[in-house]
């Protein structure tokens, strides 16, 4: 099972290692990373998709909560939290399949960030699933470069809201 | 100067830990960091931005290159390059000010993803400036959480068409 960690750290140079040397030394499957910036510069957040079973995660977390510039560890439950990742994407294009192109990123609502007369970019956010079937959608047009964000998480308010 | 640095690397455990413990141990200063799945499931790619002169960044170039995993390194040029980010913010919302949140993310095209009586959930991507500038926008009502992906790059096809 998936699991997606929010971590809250201290801004400090050497975080980003300890906490990815952590999951590289006990052989943890991660999915997928991102680190950014947070409302208070002091803290930056980094999220981790995980594979694993309820008590291997359990454990990571303990063991991520030892290292000194974690401030706390939140395991967002899926139907619990709003996922995203954002994709960019260049496409191959020609005269015969452009308007093709055009009309799938409009379905999806992608934005076409530039444009030549051989390639398209698309710029993409969404769930995971979402960004898989656009990406599935433009390979048989030939993607030549791609290079996607890892996903980010927040509690969903309503769904924590409408429980209480 | 900020550079972006694009790092195609082999999509092992513990790559990660070693380019970024390189930074860490050199003390470069990092200012985000993004590391997705490519067109191809072997390869990962991590995007760093990374502020120093254009000797020290060619230093750390090498340095990288050295690693085993690290494909190739790529250091973008901000005017040859397109650059995204995606952002999650939950804002503080009550009904005095519940429109003017929604009228501000209408501006930018930022979507709404969740709402409660008294929060509103933003998600937007754009380039770095703007999300700074919609971040600013929303400071005023309050950010109760925020997260950032990092930034991602790709070389924009139109600027090296033009040149050529």
């Amino acid at each position: 099972m998936k699991h997606t960690l929010n971590i809250l750290v201290n801004n400090h140079a050497g975080v980003m290692s300890h906490v990815s040397g952590l999951f590289t030394r006990r052989g943890y499957n991660i999915d997928s990373i991102a680190v950014g910036v947070t409302e208070n510069p002091e803290f930056s957040n980094i999220t981790i998709v995980v594979k694993g079973d309820d008590s291997v995660v359990a454990q990571v977390k303990k063991q991520l909560l030892k290292l000194p510039d974690v401030m706390s560890v939140v395991d967002l439950q899926y139907n619990e939290s709003i996922t995203r990742e954002l994709v960019l994407i260049v496409v191959k294009a020609q005269d015969t399949n452009r308007i093709e192109i055009i009309s799938i990123c409009n379905v999806f609502h992608a934005k076409i960030v530039d444009m030549t007369e051989d390639t398209v970019m698309v710029e993409f956010s969404g769930n995971p699933r979402q960004v898989s079937v656009i990406v599935n959608m433009l390979k048989k047009f030939g993607i030549m470069e791609m290079s996607r964000t890892g996903q980010i998480a927040l509690s969903c308010q309503s769904a924590i809201y409408n429980k209480n």
